[in-house]
């Protein structure tokens, strides 16, 4: 008879989230109050607390309502990104985004994983990089360890298992590479 | 060196949201307390406020909870359609709904686009339009300037990138036609 | 000319959420306060809830913040499982889940359908059974009347339309199997 899961046995302590249980718990309510309650729909509140709590925001950087922000301490925007309304950045481990970084609405940066082969199915976390200029599609999901290079584009609802080139476009789920990306 | 996407330059002031700001304010805080909020479970008060938002609305439309619309006065249903729970109609621009429509739990209706060839990654908005009968299933996305044509199914989770022809299922993402529709 | 379907028709007197209309209205706002608000982190409060209603749920379940559940007392959860962020049990009809199952952040449930080739677009419920160490993934969902076999997984975004053959990794919409699932 096969091997059978048995989460009584699942041992994450090896896992840190880089920060106490006090400063998670006061993210854990500011993400609830100012972030996914849409109530405030300005986003210069969300560059200060995300930088209060530790996030390398740059300039210009907009932030929509609805978002959902695991970790600000783990998370890093370049200048003139645009976080869309829904977005959910699941960061147990750094993300990286870069400047002119569009995530739109509803899109999703996973970093954690699970190991299927094993019995204790154990916690595997991945950081994600989001290179400059690059395009994450409506409801479109990025999965841990992916790094989209440079003006990677991710179309609508699709899913990236794998690194994206650089100026090339993905779709499908996993997203495969459908044509070049040509900026004029 | 290829060109780069440079947001700091992006100009979306051609666009017009066709309502003042005072109303989309209001319109904003409606949103959040009446419609996305699940705390009200009845459809209507939610017609209601549509219509004085500008929303045409017609005879027996169900509005189910945590419904996210963009802007009201941009939106028409016709009679009897149904509006799931979570749907979310992003409408910059126009979006028609017909008659016995069902656009179920999750499904989300997108206006807007950018263009990802240009430097300055410019809002392309288009409407949409769902004829009489179009069923659009859970979670499933219509694309800017799409038409379902009367009747037409889009399945679960697939996304619509173009007009889908009256009569006929489509799944898949970008959505293909799977067969047709035969209603006895 | 074809048929059209007239929800005006539309009959679903058939159907009983197997619970009186004051426990379905007490349940729905239990459930936007405690469930879908993010406000409560803490699963022991909602596992102490989902009984109250009359759900079955084993010992070590874990609950995270903004789930959904349609109706508790159509729910079983056995040992040791868990129910991830955001996940949505659209349970009109009875849910089984085994024992050490995974259901990621944003899966999906649902056992509501209709009949599109009937006018009146009858509502069709099938209920879904997750077999032991089941993993859903991320965003994906599991349609009416699936089965998932014991240690089935589901990949993140994909659409379970048929039921899963045990120990067998799935991905895709509609979801096809792509290799076995070994645990060592």
């Amino acid at each position: 008879m096969p091997n059978q899961t048995d989460l009584s046995k699942y041992d994450n302590s090896w896992y840190s989230p880089k920060a106490s249980g006090i400063k998670r718990l006061f993210w854990y309510f500011t993400n609830v109050v100012f972030f996914i309650n849409p109530i405030n729909p300005f986003s210069g509140l969300k560059v200060f607390l995300l930088k209060l709590f530790g996030a390398k925001v740059g300039k210009g950087v907009v932030i929509k309502p609805s978002v959902n922000i695991k970790y600000p301490w783990l998370l890093e925007i370049g200048d003139t990104s645009w976080i869309g309304e829904k977005v959910w950045i699941d960061n147990l481990v750094k993300v990286e985004i870069g400047s002119n970084v569009c995530l739109s609405q509803g899109a999703m940066l996973l970093t954690g994983n699970h190991d299927f082969k094993k019995i204790t199915f154990d916690l595997i976390t991945k950081p994600i990089k989001l290179e400059n200029g690059v395009w994450i599609g409506a409801k479109a999901v990025v999965c841990p360890g992916v790094t989209c290079h440079e003006h990677a584009v991710l179309t609508v609802n699709s899913v990236a298992t794998r690194d994206l080139d650089s100026y090339n476009i993905y779709s499908g789920s996993p997203a495969t590479k459908i044509k070049e990306r040509q900026i004029f």
